[in-house]
């Protein structure tokens, strides 16, 4: 039998996104009941590119499970530098794992990898492609904390290259959110995105500004991501532009008192450490949702038994 | 009481050899049989060179067993760095695991090492010297393709620097193999090797080419192996010379249809894709019986109530 | 409920120390009678320098423990390169793990990191600071193979910049102990240790000496250090220095017959190997008694049933 593979978080409908979050949900409030569900099952994970985080994250995830992990190590250090290709290392390591996490630099890579093997792959970013499990841990966070209805989102920062926050505004299209994109105007959203959101939701949700200001008293959640240094040319280019897409508590004073702060992390200063303290601050919470969301998705995957339910009507 | 090493395939008999081949069978149809089987072992893995490939292979027999590794990682963070002996970094790691697994650039390193600590130490290629797992999985995998007995085998490629091709080699004349080497002449088997090989085997059984045209139809078994082009100083000469020894599917319109090939991995391009869709293709195969045929060399090496059988006769 | 923390072996007092080598020789003696107590347990390792000794040692130990570990790998491939502060990142590691591991190259990293999270923080060594798990093997070893009280002991080497020494020396001050600090004059013992140790113990157990020939006959334990090149702005000075404070069986000629030999390892040319077979070396077993003492202070410090006990009275 051919298992599912998880690619993006577009091949998953609405029904399947809730299915996911009420099973981490179950698992979060009690993660003693699956503590051994895969006590014979070993993950592969494939990291091309360095991604300390979200590699602990699926190991945690997979030895709450009862699991164990085998890990490629550092491409440094693999047949990878002696001119092996990518479909050739995953049909080598899926013989040795029940299922494969896979990062790598080129958008489609893991695409074309799941096409090679008959064991679940999970795509743990693909470049400027997808990265469908932090998309599922981001709606966890927000669902948890504001819900994924009649909510209003603030997505801000470098929006032009961050596949985190295009998955996320894609995933939201799912429900009745307004989303507001605050960027500079160098690192706004590419049109082509803007215009498949628009497509989904005949673009009554989706609005675009330059400044965090005349939106944030309606917000109940402000996603924050960083201005990378390097996309600007010139540096007092990028620190006329980055201020301003900073928060502090002076900032927060004219927020929502229930708005949410979530940030993918690792942050540099986009956020003030004195909002950590706040109640405001979900960003570590965030990145810790990773470990029942990977869980869920994994048992999901794993599970003879279970489904991650209906594909993606699109 | 003093463990068993496995250092070498030279010190296995034949009836040894069938031991661990039988096993590593038995395990392969039903791995659930032996999943606890080692439940509070840990295996130390001290990894002198990178060989992400045999590392993975290596900790998933052990993690299949329901032991766990404990890993030095590389050298470059280690205290070998701090200029300590080999000696004294396995009597340090002895102590903390139930068994080695070494991985070193200089020949005699394991035979040096095992000299030194009283847990069983695997070696997992030393330099130009041995690598007995990977040339018993290579058995292992002619013998389920092709049988062992009448087997008519071709080894192809780089034989002069192949480690691999050379225990193989040595293994082989154990049964009642025909050996034909097929190479270009820089790239023979060193004379001493052909001529152990003519001592052990009356010399009936062995014979080299330098084209691999005019004993394909007669093989069971074509073993390839990858032509590195840092072996040739003009680059004019390695792309003529390897050329003549890649196979695709034109090549083998002249095979016998019964053929099995087989490949140490990584490949580059000495095997063309399309041959991987075929029934001859078995070097996927061949990877991921590392771990059955591992699982039974550790078994037999750790455990107190089980031996490898009868030493080499040599 | 907020968990212990081991920072310092300052924080332990005489009874705590004893708590935890009394409960490290029980595990010793039957590790067997531990080996699930930690099944579901996870533990983060954070090393922000490489010490792969120190790593093996307390995975080994929570994996003896039935336990298991998520590894943040080397801070090249982390987020730290991307410029996360230490307080973030043990945020966000703490929601993988039960419990942490700290190597950190800046002495009072420890401290810091420990006021930002909820579980357990081991530190394995923080700069110049402190590592009081290599504090307590010593410990533990000295008192396996001499005794605590009434106890002889001469500490050699570099013991300017060795922290190993320093917390050592200051551990021992709870308990009867001479300590002769024997060292070339450049790399004596800082002035504030030798006033600190003074003011423990009335100095009536503290002796400098530039010889080891001096106090040799009187001595129950040896404990060698490695005198380190790069501390030497001219090599003769080195090569003059060093080989007045390295041992072969000449030098312990004049030794005590009980004399116990110690060294924290890696050693270059301190202790000839020729004393690595005499009943005088007792450094690899002081090496392998890292992984009873880990188990002990990991179990301590990981049960909500068990307390190591009062802290120090300072």
């Amino acid at each position: 039998m051919r298992h599912d593979h998880l690619i993006t978080s577009k091949q998953l409908s609405r029904g399947a996104i809730e299915t996911v979050l009420d099973y981490a949900a179950e698992i979060d409030a009690d993660p003693s009941a699956v503590a051994d569900r895969h006590a014979d099952t070993l993950l592969g994970l494939l990291f091309f590119e360095p991604s300390t985080r979200t590699k602990m994250s699926f190991e945690t995830a997979m030895k709450r499970l009862g699991g164990d992990v085998v890990d490629m190590g550092s491409v440094d250090s693999s047949s990878v530098k002696k001119g092996e290709t990518l479909a050739d290392t995953v049909r080598v390591i899926e013989g040795y794992a029940d299922g494969l996490v896979l990062r790598h630099p080129k958008q489609g890579a893991a695409t074309m990898a799941s096409e090679f093997v008959d064991v679940p792959l999970v795509n743990a970013g693909d470049g400027a492609g997808h990265h469908p499990t932090q998309t599922m841990l981001d709606l966890y966070t927000i669902r948890e904390n504001a819900g994924l209805d009649d909510l209003t989102i603030g997505i801000m920062g470098d929006l032009k290259y961050g596949r985190t926050v295009h998955s996320l505004a894609y995933a939201l299209t799912n429900f009745d959110a307004q989303q507001h994109f605050i960027s500079p105007e160098s690192l706004q959203l590419p049109r082509e995105v803007v215009y498949d959101l628009h497509q989904q939701q005949d673009g009554t949700g989706i609005k675009e500004h330059d400044s965090l200001e005349e939106v944030l008293p309606s917000l109940d959640v402000l996603y924050v991501t960083r201005i990378q240094r390097e996309r600007f040319p010139d540096e007092n280019e990028y620190q006329k532009v980055a201020g301003e897409y900073q928060i502090d508590a002076d900032t927060l004073a004219a927020a929502n008192d229930e708005l949410t702060v979530l940030h993918p992390l690792p942050r540099v200063d986009e956020i003030a450490p004195e909002i950590d303290e706040t109640h405001h601050a979900a960003y570590f919470e965030q990145a810790h949702n990773g470990v029942p969301v990977r869980m869920a998705l994994l048992d999901l995957l794993l599970s003879d038994d279970k489904r991650i339910g209906g594909d993606s009507d699109e």
